[in-house]
């Protein structure tokens, strides 16, 4: 099955925004086993439209066209169709008593504009979409089967999950069965990542791929066909034996979410103390809803007086060693455990650049600390020539792995590929 | 001229990466009065790259097709464009002697597939690119320039920005003049800001235009030609004077930007108190080099104890009023301010959900205040049927504009439209 995606909308084409519709179709669809083959991107034109579907229909064996739905002038998807396919738009009864239901049930009035919504190519089969009120539907041209999907990401997601993945399913045979291990890795870059797995030989049927997501990459173990499912557990092991402590988490779309995940389930309370990372380490966490149940507090204590004033770091230490020093930051993590009795307590200080790096701790060096009941854990690392962004959620992803160590009762500090330490 | 984009790459195709290249480039050119026409995204597969370079060039006068200059065997524009045309690759002398230069000063050893990225088609014009390691090149097929640029982010920007927006020029005319305005609004839906601006009659050449990132609805004004580049003072001061308080920042890509460069300027002190907003208000403004030198912390007192312990709330407080009310979050915003003497300080208090609602203070409803070293300014919002992450995020604009009104001695709590408050 060959399938191809058309995206419609001017402001997806001149770059208002991000197309994230595509890439979550072919990413959703990739994941099942079935690649994306092409992809055009047309805007509010008729005619381009129209070409786009007689050109692409002639290639594909199923399009997914995404956007041009809704009740304005500029959607004209439908029509763009019909005219494709040389035949005329007809109101879809079902649709239309569907919308005026709807209206009258939440007590508003339908716009005249709305009715709009269900007029369809004369051979389209409607496609329903109980989540908004365009419906989408589906039209057979030359070789493909083009499948109408509307702009908004809720409901687009919807109507892919409900409808168009068991059409194809069905359509075209039931795909062969696959499965998915992900793992994310910090540390490698992704050359370096598909060096050192070279050496493990992949039984057919599984195939790696890589995903950077900054200070992320994900690895992708692909397992397709019953026999190569059946090897997925052993070459996730085998991936991981040489990855060793690179690998961060399995199954998770972040670090921040594993973290979170195993704070809620632990019942441990954590406190935070940052400077560099500037309340990175803090909002990553309260984006989840159940935050609060863990976090007691995230103290972004940015100038010297506010780590002596509200953290409680001995002046002299900052004087003698520095803000960015293992003493200082082993301080502020102590500090902020404190203040509440947190069952654990992370700090990071640092130099995030572009400018106040030394020559003793140029741009990049940043100490992170972990603080317990029991003691404190601290290293400071070093990572030159990355962007201030980049230094600062490298920087979040240490201490979040220094945490998800110490809540696994292993190593805290373990030596990660390219990020090399100062000796203490 | 008619402009088309290619995109390359079976990680962008599969939804591997996002593709904001594409964005940016069709945006770029936007803001030029250069308008996208359309766009084909195909993988690493040459018949496609070869269909896709033959096809669009029938119809295209230029296009931009980004990514594949690459040395590895998944790189293969210039092969697919030889192939399109008919013609070899042959040797480019100067760029292998660049390579070979840029190796050397560099003290590396080149690899031997570095050498394919100085092999073009036979007809290229070869395109600089000072900072990296691909060349470009620009091939007439057809009716068409193509026009090969990096797929690296950095290098695209700077080959486009250097090289291929000075040949459009030059091969194409000069384009008419053209000249931009950018208003950030907040408050106003897209439709209901253009509902409110459908009262001014544009002037010939000058269009408006959306670009929704929320919080923030951005409005661009574009003016194209001399006559309507003079008339653009007058139509943005009617589009400001429509919208009111909805604006809140010219030609600033984000409120955080607006506010980092008005308080870097101004040499007074900042600290912040958030709960809901989670550090967000605080890491927005830690992303620009330099908030060190007025921000003095920013704490995320998320449970009530640290609101009490840090900040020194009132318990009392916390039993009267709640955690999510008005007392609270002045006492945040003073208490805070407190600390290190401040010239101001930014409180939230806010219920961003899923959960935690109730009848009286239902998801969405958010506290949010502004301490001076002469008072406090507070208001509570209603944010209701918002994500947990627009939640916080309109949250931070309200505050971000609390204070920016403050520096401009303006009155600090303002009606936006569709944000209602709580009477006090």
């Amino acid at each position: 099955m060959k399938l191809e995606m058309i995206c419609t909308g001017e402001e997806v084409l001149s770059g208002q925004i991000v197309d994230t519709n595509a890439a979550w179709v072919a990413n959703t669809l990739m994941e099942l086993g079935i690649e994306m083959q092409h992809r055009v991107t047309v805007g509010d034109r008729m005619d381009d439209l129209v070409a786009a579907f007689q050109e692409r229909s002639k290639h594909a064996d199923v399009i997914i066209v995404n956007g041009g739905l809704g009740p304005t002038s500029d959607d004209m998807s439908a029509l763009a169709m019909a005219k494709a396919k040389g035949e005329e738009l007809v109101e879809n009864v079902q649709w239309r008593e569907h919308l005026e239901d709807w209206f009258t049930r939440n007590n508003r009035v339908m716009a005249k504009s709305n009715l709009k919504q269900a007029w369809l190519p004369a051979s389209a089969v409607m496609v329903d979409n109980p989540v908004g009120t365009a419906c989408g539907f589906r039209v057979k041209l030359n070789n493909a089967w083009l499948f109408f999907t509307p702009g908004v990401p809720f409901e687009l997601k919807h109507m892919v999950t409900e409808q168009f993945i068991p059409f194809i399913t069905e359509e075209f045979g039931v795909q062969e069965k696959s499965a998915l291990e992900k793992l994310l890795t910090i540390g490698h870059g992704e050359s370096s990542l598909a060096d050192t797995l070279s050496e493990i030989t992949l039984p057919a049927g599984i195939e790696l791929g890589y995903r950077s997501s900054m200070p992320h990459i994900e690895i992708k173990i692909f397992a397709r066909g019953d026999k190569a499912i059946r090897q997925l557990p052993d070459v996730t092991k085998q991936v991981k034996a040489l990855l060793g402590c690179a690998v961060v988490a399995e199954n998770r779309p972040t670090l921040a979410a594993e973290i979170h995940h195993r704070l809620y389930q632990s019942g441990f309370s954590l406190s935070v103390a940052e400077s560099c990372t500037g309340g990175m380490i803090t909002s990553q966490l309260i984006d989840f809803a159940g935050s609060s149940s863990y976090l007691h507090h995230g103290l972004v204590t940015y100038s010297n007086e506010s780590k002596v004033k509200v953290l409680g770091v001995n002046p002299q230490i900052l004087d003698d060693h520095g803000a960015v020093s293992i003493p200082t930051v082993e301080a502020m993590a102590q500090g902020v455990r404190g203040i509440l009795d947190s069952d654990f307590a992370l700090a990071t200080s640092g130099i995030a650049g572009p400018d106040g790096g030394s020559d003793d701790k140029p741009v990049g060096t940043v100490a992170i600390a972990l603080a317990t009941k029991h003691g404190v854990y601290s290293q400071m690392v070093k990572l030159p020539k990355r962007s201030r962004q980049l230094v600062r959620s490298m920087s979040t992803a240490i201490a979040y792995d220094m945490l998800r160590r110490a809540l696994l009762e292993e190593a805290v500090i373990v030596d990660y590929p390219s990020i090399p330490r100062f000796a203490k």
